[in-house]
């Protein structure tokens, strides 16, 4: 089974063609051993809806509706204007709980309320329990679908039940162990199982450290849990400890990719909402608000370097030099910011770590800054042979990327304080003071010393 | 059991009072009931070599070996160090081989070689060969212990060999069929041996369609297939097909937020030498390069700026303006390229995507101009009544605006078809092109138009 990307670009202009000619048996033949994730790519590059309803059609109910849980939100939002309600609560009863409510989500609140109506009663109670959670907690991202037991309950019990949901759970990889009353009580991975004869009650040997989440625990945090603990399913307890779903690594690689982007996308000043599938408009929606904040906050550094036109008028080539300032100090605040961030983000700035990090942070600053400011005087001095313009010159680069370390450290700290998240912290935010406190320094010192 | 932050500080600051006093029967009762990677966490916040060596003496071999496997790479050096080669033996026995392997690349070379004689032919064997694969590919981040089965093997003889391999063997969630020279045939999710009778031979209901990697892949490209297609585990072959050992999905969490930490860190010119553990002197080596190319970037807009002289002894009020400008337009540019750096680290800029893509930043960065070029106009105008000078801002900012767009998405785009990384097109590049270019632009038409 072969997956590169060169393939499928291959299959797609062949595909096509195939669905342009009508060739059905062709277009069915040449899908025939494409995997899920593989055939949702083929749909999203075909784009034209017209041609993703006639691939679609070539799928039996199965495929199908891996194809629609596989498919990116793009072309699930364009899939699902496709589809008839009839075909939609086909895909729908075959998907599990917590794809089924993620392709709801999609929907209109009235086709949504139609759909769930028409479905069975097990999903429409499933479902609807899911679709209260907030989208980004354990709530949100669980199914419902979890192989549990109780203490009594022996080995061939357990396999016996595993058996007759087969068609049900699509995977399982542990068994949650509970009391009477549906309270945690252990755990079990699947392969446990097979190391005991059929008669063995499970309280005999299951694992009782066991994590759990609790449903209104923020994604994030679940993610941060797997990584930590190596885990491949977590089960998710209510308020009384009682199990109500389990969440699983595969949706968990999902959600550190997506939290990895948004934090990327935040840094450099762009919403989520302005990423691959976005519109112009919505880019512009989710862009245009920091540039004019950086309008705002440049309007700033404008009229500060106004205070000192005479003094530019003077010594014109300061508006040259300001420029290295601001970009060096621009530049290091990101550094440090960024490595900030980061930690912050992977739980690595707390307690010891974070004073190290700090310390390390300080001293940094001062030898970039050292060296830096050395150097910058010395070319200063060789260029303009000014002795006063190279002073003033390497002493503002050093004093300015101290105050890009502070500003790029504490911004993002006190925004974690205030329980903000630190990403937002970007380049923006810390280029903009940085600017200021070059800027002042700089021309300040010149206008006093000149 | 419970997990979060505030309880592990809690715990810490007793447990160093309790080795202090050296009273260790309160001590290891304080941490009986802690997970491994609890303990690794303790560890490495006591800091101290000579407690941390007290903690890890109060740990069975079992839990030590877990511990070492779970602390961080600053830790493990440090625990490298204190531990001698009979108690660093026994952890490597006790260890998966990829986690061994992982631990003896932190070692000095005659110190590995003398660990892997100690060691036993089993350990010796698998560990040696996994250490001759580069670290970042699937042969550096496999394990060697993978269940596999031929094709006419029964339900009952592969449950047989996972109960035999028990001890060495601490996780399975698939099985790989292979035929009788190990070429990779099929696969069964764990689960599917549970819903079969002990006699049935795997190929009848073995899956055909299994997803492979080879040796020699790059990590992150593994981490792409993890995240498709959903897996938990996948089998690697050498060239010739044959199973040589398999990788898990919980590595792959960790590579997919290493890969991201990493863009993260080189989008704003940081090296992963200069993240959290690294010393004042790593950080200084690793980010003053990017800061003195910066410095000759700059260097370079401080030149354009210069040969304008005359025009800022005229107008001073340029050198402010011109701040805003490429404030703006070096910000706008890092949103573009960091929206493209991000869309092709988990490729999603390749064909029609990418066409998509490219249209959508050309039209946003039209409007955006279009947008603020009028505003600022406007705002020069009320502010310095100059109709020439509020004309030539908002010029200026449209045209730079583009330039931005333009520099964004192909400094990306060029570096990947060289097939470099795209994430050391770092915001310093960016915005060096888009000042480089405004100040021309702007300087230029204001020397023109007065």
């Amino acid at each position: 089974m072969s997956t590169p990307a060169e393939t499928e670009i291959a299959d797609h202009v062949d595909l096509r063609s195939l669905l342009e000619a009508g060739d059905e048996a062709a277009a069915r033949a040449a899908i025939s051993d494409l995997h899920p994730a593989d055939l949702a790519d083929l749909l999203d590059a075909l784009e034209e809806p017209e041609r993703q309803l006639q691939l679609f059609r070539l799928l039996d109910p199965e495929t199908a509706s891996e194809v629609v849980r596989e498919a990116s939100d793009h072309s699930k939002a364009s899939l699902v204007d496709l589809l008839s309600d009839a075909r939609l609560s086909a895909v729908i009863e075959r998907l599990d709980t917590d794809d089924a409510a993620d392709l709801l989500g999609h929907l209109e609140e009235d086709r949504k309320d139609r759909l769930l109506r028409r479905a069975s009663p097990e999903v429409r109670r499933n479902v609807a329990g899911l679709l209260t959670y907030p989208e980004d907690t354990a709530g949100g991202i669980m199914k419902t679908e979890v192989a549990t037991a109780t203490t009594s309950d022996t080995v061939r019990e357990v396999i016996d039940s595993i058996r007759r949901h087969s068609d049900d759970f699509h995977d399982v990889h542990d068994v949650f162990v509970t009391d009477s009353r549906r309270r945690l009580k252990g755990h079990l991975p699947l392969r446990d199982l097979l190391l005991y004869d059929d008669e063995t009650p499970l309280e005999r040997f299951m694992r009782e450290e066991t994590i759990s989440v609790e449903v209104g625990m923020d994604q994030e945090e679940v993610a941060r849990i797997f990584e930590k603990y190596d885990l491949v399913s977590v089960p998710v307890v209510d308020a009384l400890g009682r199990v109500v779903g389990r969440i699983t690594v595969d949706d968990i690689v999902d959600v550190i990719s997506e939290e990895a982007t948004e934090d990327i996308l935040k840094l450099a000043g762009v919403g989520v909402e302005s990423f691959t599938g976005a519109s112009p408009v919505d880019a512009v929606r989710s862009r245009l608000p920091w540039l004019v904040f950086n309008f705002f906050t440049a309007g700033f550094s404008a009229l500060i370097i106004a205070q000192f036109e005479d003094t530019i008028r003077q010594v014109a080539v300061a508006a040259a030099l300001m420029t290295v300032i601001s970009a060096m100090a621009g530049n290091a605040g990101t550094q440090t910011m960024t490595v900030l961030v980061r930690a912050i983000a992977l739980g690595e700035a707390r307690g010891p770590q974070a004073r190290r990090l700090l310390a390390r942070e300080a001293l940094t600053s001062l030898i970039n800054g050292a060296l830096l400011g050395l150097s910058s005087a010395l070319i200063v001095y060789l260029w303009r042979g000014e002795a006063r313009l190279a002073i003033v010159m390497g002493f503002a680069l050093l004093v300015n990327l101290q105050v890009s370390a502070a500003v790029g450290t504490l911004v993002p700290l006190l925004l974690r304080s205030f329980a903000l998240d630190p990403a937002v912290s970007s380049s923006v935010l810390v280029t903009a003071a940085t600017d200021w406190a070059g800027f002042f320094v700089f021309l300040a010192l010149l206008s006093v010393l000149l």
